[in-house]
């Protein structure tokens, strides 16, 4: 596919996120105005809240974007929502007779502030990377019962905390927690000391379910995708997560990219899962390619230092794709609603320059790792910037993501009642 | 303290679950009409919402009961909870000035369908009670190992599934999922062998924070109780708990009371905590007593057949209180939402007879439990009605809760797509 071209200039640009083959969704604001749904185009947002008040977008006969959030027009459904981009590209695109109407509602991606994109239902974070998985089950278990033994047989997931969820931008504190080094006799509480991210995708439920779906009807059901860091306190895990998995290492934030790219804009990015070692059950089989070749990259910037990357995959590197992931979370009956997010789990390529958290990156903190720009890691410090970009590459365009960015800052001091 | 006596006879009956002294909140409807927020009073149901459009219930200058849900009441906050049920008493007293006023509104607990009480946030469920621990844990890691080392230090827990949450009445369909017989070499999709009840009160957070809380400020917290029925698929949770934690295997269904019995309720019932083999780190420590002396009961009713009671135990057997996982679920900056639900985890006594669980009553199924109604059960059967019960027991009165109910229907049949 080709790049389609815009009267906004920028949005031609081969470097830009935001071609009009994207048409990214956000909620955005500016000074004080209150949050307003907005789609990325080029350096511009357009304020698509002020195209409906205006009569320019009217697909439901009711208002859709009337509220600071994307849910609604998820609920409108799949028809509704190929029949928004389709005005969209006819608003949008290059000799578009309604220019001069459209044009007084673009907005500088500069000038704006970005707010979540939507309202998050319920959250679900998964462990479907093949090579994380290897390379966390090689640390703590050995090479040998490195995968679990479930592993190939379907994609192992956890419910995440919702509440947890910030958009790109957001500072993230230092969590405190319950800890116990693995000499001492007792657990202490205090804040953590192996703080780290997870480079992930985020799918974006749009149809609710109530009952079994096929990975077919899954992956019709899924809205869009944003960039996901799945911020984890790997020693507050150490010591809670058996029996029942991780809690509160995972549940101090977990960051989403400012920008929702709908499925339909990653059509033409279509990638096929890897080879099955063992045959996966009929219901967990995939109709065609599930995955998506989109070109991921992970930046630690340290606190007034330069960034370096530390990593570079891509998100076709899973093993089980989000709509696999939904088709198992459907098995039990488990009722899916608009808005759900699920998290792919850490997308870690098959070499050490491509792996998706510091934990791996750094051996579990034997093998510290050197940025380019000075300084050793073995996990995240106080300061440091962390930065998620992807895209997807077309012929002279990309579909991105924007940034998907989270400052660590120092724990708060331990409350009275702690001590 | 002493029963409170009401206009309305049937709350002074000794064997009402809901005296004047109650107050628990349901939402009801009765025949076509919209579900709407009505208060328990004996055997009847005080329709609040017409209260408060006749002017007799102005607790915050704006409505609080134009909606079929309890939260706008939670979010008002602990001064308007209080007013809320000092203007309750005031309205249903014997010998209340306002009582003809108030007659028109009362309808028959008989004629009306219960709702879910209250929009669930997010769920998490937890596994606090050390009986039942160390029932599960002798089973699969034999006696020596049977808590885990982090247990008498926290409170396990686990996210649930917020939208599995239904109302006492709803059936319940037996799951399908992936199941691995310990003898096979491969898994298969099909429905679980082994579904199970769990014996747990959920506790309703009523106050949203966003940063670690005390023991003492959570226990403010928490707007009100309801059983809860954690229903479990045995056989699922077996083969994919490993690593990450039950995910499937708990959401297909988790039930609840249709009536929230308020924390106020409930002061006169307080009970102590455990005694503690170790000694608990200060941010974990319980200002004073945080548990309730609240009875339980089980009872399991085989379609056709009669209903035999299968476990009674009492709410005081937890190890840790409500108050105490919700400091511990908010200790990593883990920011919590009015209408998050917490389950206790499986409340189960000492010996056989309290235990709260079928897993643990049939020992896994090597010891069928003989129902006194006749025949056997390992886990529950194909039309099987399964009823929670519990209450405070004051002098001459009780506080209850309704009951819980659920009953078992057959699985679906295999979709073509999972054969």
């Amino acid at each position: 596919m080709a790049l389609m071209r815009s009267w906004v200039e920028s949005a031609n640009f081969s470097t830009s996120d935001f071609p009009l083959n994207n048409l990214a969704l956000g909620v955005f604001s500016v000074g004080e105005d209150e949050p307003r749904c907005g789609v990325a185009i080029g350096d511009k947002i357009v304020d698509v809240a002020a195209l409906e008040e205006a009569g320019l977008m009217d697909l439901a006969g009711a208002p859709l974007f009337d509220v600071p959030f994307w849910n609604e027009l998820m609920e409108a459904g799949p028809e509704v929502w190929a029949a928004f981009r389709a005005r969209m590209t006819e608003l949008l695109v290059e000799g578009a007779p309604e220019k001069a109407e459209v044009a007084p509602h673009l907005v500088a991606q500069a000038e704006a502030e970005m707010h979540l994109p939507f309202l998050v239902s319920e959250y679900t974070d998964f462990y479907a990377g093949r090579n994380h998985a290897v390379n966390v089950g090689t640390m703590f278990r050995g090479a040998a019962n490195a995968l679990p033994p479930n592993w190939l047989h379907l994609p192992i997931g956890y419910n995440g905390r919702a509440s947890s969820v910030v958009v790109s931008g957001t500072e993230v504190r230092r969590p405190l927690g319950q800890l116990k080094p693995p000499q001492a006799e007792r657990p202490y509480f205090g804040p953590c000391k192996r703080f780290d991210f997870e480079l992930e995708m985020g799918a974006i439920v749009g149809q609710a379910s109530d009952g079994p779906v096929s990975v077919g009807e899954a992956d019709a059901m899924i809205f869009g995708y944003v960039l996901l860091n799945d911020w984890s306190a790997r020693d507050i895990q150490a010591w809670e997560y058996q029996p029942l998995g991780p809690f509160q290492a995972k549940a101090t934030a977990t960051t989403i990219s400012p920008w929702i790219v709908m499925a339909a804009a990653l059509q033409p990015f279509r990638a096929v899962g890897p080879e099955r070692e063992v045959e996966l059950l009929p219901y967990l089989q995939e109709p065609g390619p599930m995955l998506y070749d989109i070109a991921l990259e992970v930046a630690l910037t340290p606190k007034g230092g330069a960034e370096s990357v530390i990593s570079r995959t891509n998100y076709r590197e899973m093993y089980y794709s989000s709509a696999q992931q939904l088709a198992h979370h459907t098995s039990s009956g488990c009722p899916m609603n608009v808005g759900d997010l699920l998290g792919s789990g850490t997308i870690s390529g098959p070499v050490r320059e491509s792996r998706g958290s510091l934990l791996e990156l750094s051996w579990g903190g034997k093998e510290p790792l050197e940025l380019a720009s000075g300084g050793v890691r073995n996990f995240l410090e106080d300061g440091d910037t962390l930065t998620l970009r992807g895209a997807a590459r077309g012929a002279g365009y990309r579909i991105g993501f924007g940034e998907c960015a989270g400052k660590v800052v120092a724990a708060m001091a331990l409350p009275d009642w702690a001590k």
